[in-house]
């Protein structure tokens, strides 16, 4: 199995904040994404500038699209995104015109889990050739106390034997990485643990974690 | 029953194009819609002009929320927004954030029925105080030809008996309208067959026909 990938995840709403969150721990990310947040607030320039600055990295585009799937794709992959996020609730038809686009330019559809997507569902992804989804706590679940579960890392274990590899997200530390050690895990996604004062040793913290596990 | 009001959803790119749009028929419309795809092209941005060339008009941010209910809802009433959309397939603590945010801006919040959700999922939003939910084929599905169906209207019922007012979108038609009359329609939203050469005589065919039928 490969080494899990570390991701930031900028949530802020300006591109000043992006920059220097990013400054910080930029040798020790392997992706960068663009949050739903950051992109409502600034647009598809967002996913640009930070093409421009910091071409080596992946960029990824979390739009959670649901419908449009292949204009919302465009956009994001001509700005300079190389992954987008698909929403799990999104019709066939529209994860289908999703991917069509990304192999277009070279690109992944991640589908975001959320709602009361099956494993049918999940089927009907990988015969469309998608190799990607991320699991996570909702962040209002997760300030609701609502924490990684056995029937969490059941479903995480089945999507990974579909052969989905996952990322991980939702209030993670380095301490809980071996939780998923026994799963296709494609990244770990953090945000305000790695954007914070200790967001360096944080960075540093999670990539000797993955070593140690994997 | 009230009448149905007229919504123009913005599925443009770019605001040059929305203003366009807008100017032709903004006498026929209710409500003005900044589309998924506009809202991530330009971000904030586009909602903030909208409302200050359009400020009588009711300003819709389609963001289908389904994460950080709080944080989206906040950053579009701030823009402008009157109403904004979140999506089914959100956990409920999600738009129960949402609607706390809402409340303070004394604006709305739309449920937009994608993935499997379930009645149940309708008693919890409108427990919540959840007024407003949108009924659509998706855009993909309407492109691969799935139409109109006694299983749709046989939903738009039972939301409409839970005391969900619905706004109904997906390749309408003026002649169309009819067939939902029977139901709590908060709004007709159009996009493409409103924005063509057509338009304007489109507006008001659209409006006759809520005349005729409500």
């Amino acid at each position: 199995m490969t080494k899990p990938l570390l991701q930031l995840a900028l949530d802020c709403q300006e591109m000043n904040t992006a920059f220097t969150s990013i400054e910080t721990i930029k040798d020790h990310i392997d992706i960068i994404e663009v949050g739903t947040i950051l992109a409502f607030a600034e647009g598809m320039s967002a996913l640009k500038q930070l093409k421009q600055k910091y071409p080596n990295h992946i960029l990824v585009c979390d739009m959670k699209a649901t419908d449009a799937g292949s204009v919302l794709a465009r956009m994001a992959f001509e700005a300079g995104a190389n992954w987008i996020t698909v929403s799990a609730a999104a019709h066939i038809a529209t994860i289908e015109a999703s991917k069509k686009i990304a192999d277009q330019y070279g690109g992944e559809i991640q589908i975001e889990l959320y709602g009361h997507w099956t494993f049918e569902d999940a089927k009907q992804w990988v015969d469309l050739g998608i190799k990607q989804a991320i699991y996570h706590r909702p962040r209002d679940a997760e300030l609701a106390g609502i924490g990684w579960t056995p029937n969490d890392l059941e479903k995480i274990s089945s999507l990974s034997k579909l052969g989905l590899q996952l990322s991980i997200t939702g209030g993670i530390t380095p301490e809980s990485l071996s939780l998923f050690s026994p799963f296709n895990v494609k990244a770990f996604i953090a945000g305000r643990s790695l954007t914070g004062n200790n967001g360096l040793q944080m960075a540093k913290n999670f990539k000797n974690a993955i070593q140690k596990n994997w």
